[in-house]
């Protein structure tokens, strides 16, 4: 089955795209996080969403909430880790299975994360932000991860079953991965290096870093591997989708949130500043119409 | 004194813009209307503004004029009749006054109002919005006035004064203008024709329409004039603005809402489809932050 739209993103700009296509009867579906918007919940107050006053984030979030509940919108929360233009179609890969679609909205935010040094320049050489899509390329080899949240731990258990051995980053607390193969690493990593292909990552030397039992020894300066799987919550677009072109650091869209790729929108703060919910649900009503019109066309 | 900014039209669009200035302490003013939007008040409900579920035009006009009075933002109720661009700033012509200003935020909404043949071509050479600007230009002559509401009757009885003849179009119930050189004409303006000025208007036939008193008589197909006065409420931003251009119908802006005139900007219905509240107040909060940026440079 193919859709009409896949939506990646569940802030204010997936949001308001959503109910346009649901208003319009496409069949779409939507990815993100049940609770919509961790930002949108952690904003102090809001001033300018014209008709709701001086309001709280929880309180925001919750009018949308409630909104995405009446029109009956449902969330796929899944974490989109590659994105395959067909010619004329996309395919969309979300924990390990495929979903084609003839349209896109990229409505993923700001990537606040910022990227390792190197991190960009090994992209497809040893880099990856998929275990599903790349595990197999690393049987019997050595490599790190960096996981940032407990639901990436079932990818590391994958990849540590394929490696012969795993460094292991994790940023978040209580991780719960353990293997014979796998080594924690506490250090933080400061840079991704190699030649054609990744070699090595050398390790930050924070003064008085407190080591865990198992981790690389204090004073290890660099962690040989074949490859780095980096797991993050939100990937940037262009690393999810192959071609993409930016403008300024950000999805470059124009007046209709068209890319530069046939098919494929963007919405909100992902195609630049004001980062602001009114500039965002905008975005994503505009987008949805155009969407609508490329569907028909 | 010279303004920031001066806010044309009090929609959607217009309050986001509104909100956002005013949190960011610009000194600007806001010509519209009190009520803000006789559109939006209209809607019989809006489904998919992101936050107020299936709400209808009253309860949203509500929800904005509450928002408006929480940050105490204030309306002049004024009908604007021309822009004179200054060459780095602007003249703004308001019901006789003028209003200095360095940036322009045009959110006017979506001008139904069909013109007349021959109107955009005799703009500047016999036809005129401005009873204040261009009336001098008429003494002793006879012109024509089409006035679509009550709050134009001070403007036609000014030109009455001037004029040596004025046929009168009241587009209205009740018009209460009278007087010796006045004569009111109930059939509609087909077209308006000329050579290099404008000579003259021919008149529609409608079967069976019944005439006032003093009128034209029936069967007359044309009114011999040297200039036209044309009131309406919305004026279309390129006939307040010379040089102003369009794209498609529409005021043309670029992704940061700035027109081709600097210091100009537009939101809203005003630079086209989709025609959404959520793209107004999208564009208008967009409009803003371009607006203090520039004033910051």
């Amino acid at each position: 089955m193919r859709y009409d739209c896949i939506i990646i993103g569940s802030g204010p700009a997936g949001l308001s795209a959503a109910m346009n296509l649901k208003i319009h009867k496409k069949n779409f579906l939507w990815f993100g996080n049940e609770k919509l918007s961790d930002k949108v919940e952690k904003a102090e107050r809001v001033d300018n969403y014209p008709g709701l006053p001086a309001i709280g984030g929880k309180e925001l979030q919750k009018a949308f909430l409630e909104h995405k509940a009446q029109m009956e919108l449902e969330i796929t929360d899944k974490l989109v880790s590659a994105i395959y233009n067909m010619g004329g179609y996309y395919n969309v890969m979300a924990e390990n299975e495929f979903y084609e679609t003839q349209t896109i909205l990229l409505a993923t935010g700001v990537v606040a994360a910022n990227q390792y040094k190197g991190e960009a320049e090994f992209v497809g050489r040893g880099v990856s932000y998929c275990a599903t899509c790349d595990g197999n390329l690393y049987k019997g080899k050595n490599i790190a991860v960096i996981s940032t949240s407990k639901r990436f731990e079932h990818e590391v258990k994958f990849l540590a079953e394929l490696a012969q051995k795993v460094y292991l980053f994790p940023f978040y607390k209580d991780c719960e991965v353990e293997g014979a193969n796998i080594e924690k690493v506490t250090k933080a990593p400061k840079e991704i290096v190699g030649g054609f292909r990744v070699e090595k990552i050398l390790l930050a030397q924070p003064a008085g870093a407190s080591e865990v039992e198992g981790s690389v020894e204090a004073g290890d300066p660099e962690l040989p591997v074949d490859g780095l799987f980096i797991m993050r919550s939100s990937i940037a677009p262009t690393t999810l989708l192959a071609g993409l072109e930016l403008e300024d650091g950000h999805v470059g869209v124009n007046r209709r949130q068209e890319t530069n790729l046939p098919g494929v929108y963007a919405a909100g703060d992902c195609t630049g500043k004001p980062y602001q919910y009114a500039k965002a649900v905008g975005e994503g009503n505009v987008a949805a119409h155009s969407i609508i019109e490329y569907l028909g066309e």
